[in-house]
């Protein structure tokens, strides 16, 4: 459903440089990469899942929690730092919550945006992961 | 030597969401991403120019100040706001400065790490503006 990845990070007294690479440290081609900032914890995100899309999410500063779904079980993730990727395949239901005031959440993806590719309906990805 | 691009935020009551897409609003395809953090006010970064490389750095939280120098004029750029974009092409001396304690850099790159594309020596790159 979902897999944490270890992500070295180059640090000295000058802070911290984590280094994404698409083919070798991320498994898919980077088309679009997309940023959440000033984020809430009282106003959750989230609720799709993707047909096809592949996703490596990256909690830059702060935590925040992941609730995955792939209609079978749920796991919970906390993200809470910048050596941790979260890879997310298709067909996972993933919904964000918790989030610190200084939450700066990364997310590369395998493919442009396209509201095709998103399951928006929970019953239809119940519906979607028992086809499968 | 460098250009500073607007960049759409999706803001609503959940936060704010900055979409980049390669070849679509960064014009070049996305190898690398990269992230900087931690970073400390008394210790500036940078200090290089690229060959061939282009960049997109975007400052997700926090603030700080760029020194852009190609080799016959500098200029100065405060990056602050998630809506803007700094574009720096090859053969710019770039340094950077006063990082805010809550800064969070986010740079999107044309090609893998690749050091023979780094000019490390200010007087070599200045020796490289003159020959173009």
């Amino acid at each position: 459903m979902h897999q944490l990845v270890n992500l070295d990070l180059l640090s000295d007294l000058r802070g911290d440089l984590l280094s994404l690479e698409q083919l070798k440290n991320v498994p898919f081609d980077i088309k679009r990469v997309y940023c959440l900032t000033k984020l809430h914890a009282d106003h959750p995100r989230g609720f799709h899942a993707h047909r096809q899309l592949q996703q490596l999410v990256i909690c830059l500063s702060g935590r925040c929690r992941f609730v995955l779904d792939d209609g079978h079980q749920k796991q919970e993730v906390w993200l809470e730092s910048a050596c941790q990727g979260l890879l997310l395949g298709h067909s996972v239901w993933r919904e964000m919550y918790d989030f610190s005031e200084d939450c700066v959440l990364l997310v590369l993806a395998s493919d442009y945006y396209d509201e095709a590719d998103y399951i928006r309906d929970y019953q239809e990805f119940l519906a979607a992961t028992e086809i499968r």
